[in-house]
């Protein structure tokens, strides 16, 4: 289990970090979407490693075919499985760690888990499993394009440095001016700044990615265990590295009374809107028509340049050496893949929604 | 859709606040397991209303029927139907709020979507759904003891009021030593305090329960989508007014570095343990067997005793009455909440758990 | 698991024959359906048992109760809960069987699934079951009654007496004129007389009910696995005591050649019709618009009237009693029960046909 | 929807006819099964077309490729994908039926169900998708063996020539000693000249596959809509071209009494076995550990070598011409198919039972 997501515009993902490939199957697209391959090759590139300095240098093109589902360029409403080979495989590298169990990795347990791992690079445990949800999410994209529902991420906080603006203050469309993705770009010098002289440290650090949706009609959402912010939770939640999720007020919002934080309904020609947002845009976990906006905390990457203490699979003490490849700071990468669990969950919710009524 | 939580051990709940009962259908719970039903109704009367003076005074004994799945004591493996008929329904207390959408509640998200709702007191979107949760917990929680594995949850914050210790600081067997169900007694009683203050000054607000999952094997969890916090972090996302969820190191952990937050393994006379836990006791989304940690946000209610403005189903502009039963603040009756959700969770992954392997 | 059925039009049943109670969750039904009640117990009254000479003289008035999801007469949404008394439970009659393992009933395959049953009338696996099914079938027809889709069922054969009509040359409306339910009178009262000889001779026979749905637009039904005929199919051999599916041509078919068997198409007035309906209204697993017909085999009932002999769970040597109350032959109850499921698939497959295009 | 198919061992397929590939993920095969890449193939080849004069003469070498899940030549517990290219692809072939809807055939409800379909070969209907079923029945097979559980199919029926003995009367290691796959040498020469005969004929014919599971122990099967039968028939009736299941004494056993009809326990050593097996090895929807049979009726194939006439997506009268590649009877490609798909919900309800008891 766990290798699908979605339930009306559904994935299916599968491959190791130093498989042959990886991908995955998108099932329940609606027919007739006209499949933009260069749009989904440009998000694939946001995502990808080696694209600045302070990402991983791992060389992969991660160019992906289209196997199925697509017949004249457009989606026939069978499931589109699109694949993405590996590279830059390397499997020489991970020999020295084959037995043992790295700090703050997946390593162990797998190990308990399953009695057997793919331990080059992680296997399956590894963030290159997101290139998959990267290309699933650009589909949906595509789709959602149709409803005029947009996505945005960027980076609002790396380590200390925590942007002390709002998504309603920043100009979403400087997000791709810098290597950060981070909108204020004295705040992305700093950031980035900051990023560097710790990877010259030979360490990592931690950040946060925030999420802006709108467009998003008001009625989506499943009332009780699906609640869209609970879905949306879920989704980013399952983003490599992530910590935790907030939306809205979010965790600030426990210090406000209700009378602070209710947002006034009034009516802006014909149109319903609230004088605030503190909801993020999401009541009784239903979308209300206001803009969707939401925190996602990674921690430090657990791979770092230096030596550490461990154990081995018969539970000898060993040192993991700090070698290989690695990302200082995953949130630049993360950006595109927040944007596109974001997509699925929405377009997923929205196919849901058709059926509410008779 | 959205009425079902869990794949192995599975609940679907159902009922209105107002309606004639609420209930939920436990399939999937192993049979032979024997029902206790003192427990399920003690889970049951840390939940229900008016249990103390920083609760609503709405009355209902919360009395349950076990309808079908037991048998001579014990689960048959077959379904197991839990209703709870409602007492207090008092539906004549809402008509004056049958075409308004109160702020920041689901009225008018229900409306929009559904193009009809039962506004007595919420009607689905009401918390008072919960109770359904609290019932099967219970049953998870009796399976989940063969396993030795424990469940707590306490109130963190209230307010601006926070607690400065952690869970291992705390003894975690006086949590019911009070109302408020937070284990330090100075600190509960400030808290108390604030939540009256609050309650008399006719509004609401916020807080923070801390759950500590203790007991669970390594090896619980799915990789990819499915990982073990991401499915936690959905059940709590999915209960009423929570706007956050964070496990582990959380949102402060992204300040560290990989060099300070990865866990050291080591051997503990032939155990494998971690030397610290930012984990929270999960890696790569699969359990480690160190405790699992997290925080739970949840906003002050919506209902306040104070008049609002909003609007109503025509568009028009109109007064919401403070008034009606409300809880000043629900982190004191949602802690129960929050360990039903776990061990519903954590119960579901076990018995997917015994697939793993040929 | 087992005890759901649908997809977005979704049921999970419980109870057993003896418990206190049985019921359904209908989760998924659009807003807005008017609930004939009065329409509901009719369907449950076509089920319930003591309504001939011919059926079981166990006496039940199979009253419901909707205790959620309908609010002033309309579905609202979300889950409609339904519930059945068992008024005449007689425990004490099985008191004589609670360690013997019946012939060809599920006794021995449930103790050894579950290692307890409830063997009190079969528990969870007697047909007092489908009672859930007919009431949540009845709600599903009421749904596809505002798109003019009509389920009918019929007895074609008992025993050797076999209709040598096919339903195009069958009155349809003239299926409630008799007791047994099968349109043709003088084959009627054959089958009625044969089956009130065997139940004289203390024993049980088979039958076949055959199944017409009509008005079914073209388009419904999910390629590969979940085609709309095994969709259907699995329906109809989930109901208890049934063998056997065949839809369209059926076992007779496979003696054709594909120049006799294929289905010419053609235009009348605009619509797409076929001159033949070998296909039996479903082509590829999708409808086509035609009439979908099909057959399900229901074997004789396995509890007799007569002693026969078996073991217990000691494993000795036993004789199993001919007592208690029994349908000497179930085809005339299964006619509303192969309605609502049939009516259930096309509910669902329905409401994924909305989601089909962008 | 409709790609996927199980439970716990779950598949999920894409392709078509004549795309660049067909494929299946294989989800939650049991970590540590030693994948036999040899029996993978032998199985794909007892399916590919071109293999006997009675078959189809299109070429496909059906040679697959391991994607990932396998390290080491070991199931590691991550998703098997499994991918096969396709050769011939002859798309020009095509041109003449791009907007007919040939008799029969799923041209028509694609089109109006998705308003786009993949014309060449039937594109995504096609049976040449059962490839991926196939590769995936094949690892269930291998699962299996660890729990000797074993998988016979043979052709029983072509056209008029019935077979009249039953598996237990026919050496089921003889089923590969010829081109059709029937173990009664005699009346495979007289089916073979049958179908050899309708093939010059320019014609096709119909025919049914049994199927007999051995070793399966006690205890698989979820009780009331999932029961083993059900998804057993599902799983056939999902075939192209089935049109019919029944199991144990299936439509014979209508017109037997229940004193004939039921199966005497008695115990043989230890064992408790049935004295006669009409309930065909399933009881109460669970198996009984006995032997499993049944029966799977497929249609004559719709592609014939004669003109037919029909209508094109205008409405406008035209011939389908006769041309192509075909077969002219299924049944013996048909045979390894079954069995993949019996294995397929074996080996998902076996390890659901494994979740059955505290």
């Amino acid at each position: 289990m766990g290798n699908s997501f979605g339930n009306l515009f559904r994935i299916h993902t599968y491959g190791e970090s130093h498989g042959k490939a990886l991908g995955v199957i998108i099932d329940g697209c609606p027919a007739g979407l006209l499949i933009d391959e260069a749009f989904i090759q440009s998000e694939l590139d946001r995502r990808k490693p080696g694209q600045s300095k302070i990402t991983t240098q791992r060389k992969e093109a991660d160019e992906f075919e289209i196997v199925s589902g697509v017949f004249e360029g457009k989606s026939t409403g069978t499931p589109i499985s699109i694949m993405i080979r590996n590279q830059d495989q390397k499997s020489k590298d991970y020999s020295h760690i084959a037995d043992k169990f790295r700090p703050s990795h997946a390593d162990y347990t797998f190990q308990t888990k399953y009695g057997i791992r793919d331990y080059r690079g992680g296997g399956r445990s590894s963030a290159r499993e997101t290139v998959a949800r990267v290309a699933a999410g650009a589909v949906a994209k595509l789709f959602l394009k149709h409803h005029s529902i947009s996505f945005y991420a960027y980076v609002s906080q790396v380590g200390h440095l925590k942007l002390d603006k709002d998504y309603t203050q920043l100009d979403l469309t400087k997000i791709e001016d810098n290597i950060l993705r981070c909108p204020d770009p004295e705040m992305a010098d700093k950031m980035i700044e900051l990023i560097d002289q710790t990877r010259k440290n030979r360490d990592t650090i931690g950040g946060i990615v925030t999420g802006v949706i709108q467009g998003v009609p008001a009625g989506l959402g499943e009332p009780v265990f699906d609640k869209l912010h609970a879905e949306i939770g879920k989704a980013m939640l399952s983003i490599n590295a992530v910590k935790g999720f907030e939306y809205g007020s979010g965790f600030e919002g426990v210090k406000l009374n209700g009378s602070e934080h209710n947002d006034e309904f009034y009516m802006d020609n014909n149109l319903v809107k609230t004088r605030t947002n503190y909801s993020g845009g999401i009541q009784g976990g239903i979308s209300n028509g206001q803009d969707i906006y939401f925190n996602v905390a990674f921690k430090p990457v657990a791979t770092i340049m230096t030596d550490q203490e461990s154990i081995n699979e018969a539970g000898d003490r060993v040192t993991v050496e700090g070698k290989g490849r690695h990302d200082p700071c995953v949130v630049s990468r993360a950006v595109p893949i927040v944007e596109a669990m974001a997509a699925l969950v929405i377009a997923d919710y929205l196919l849901i929604s058709e059926t509410n009524r008779i």
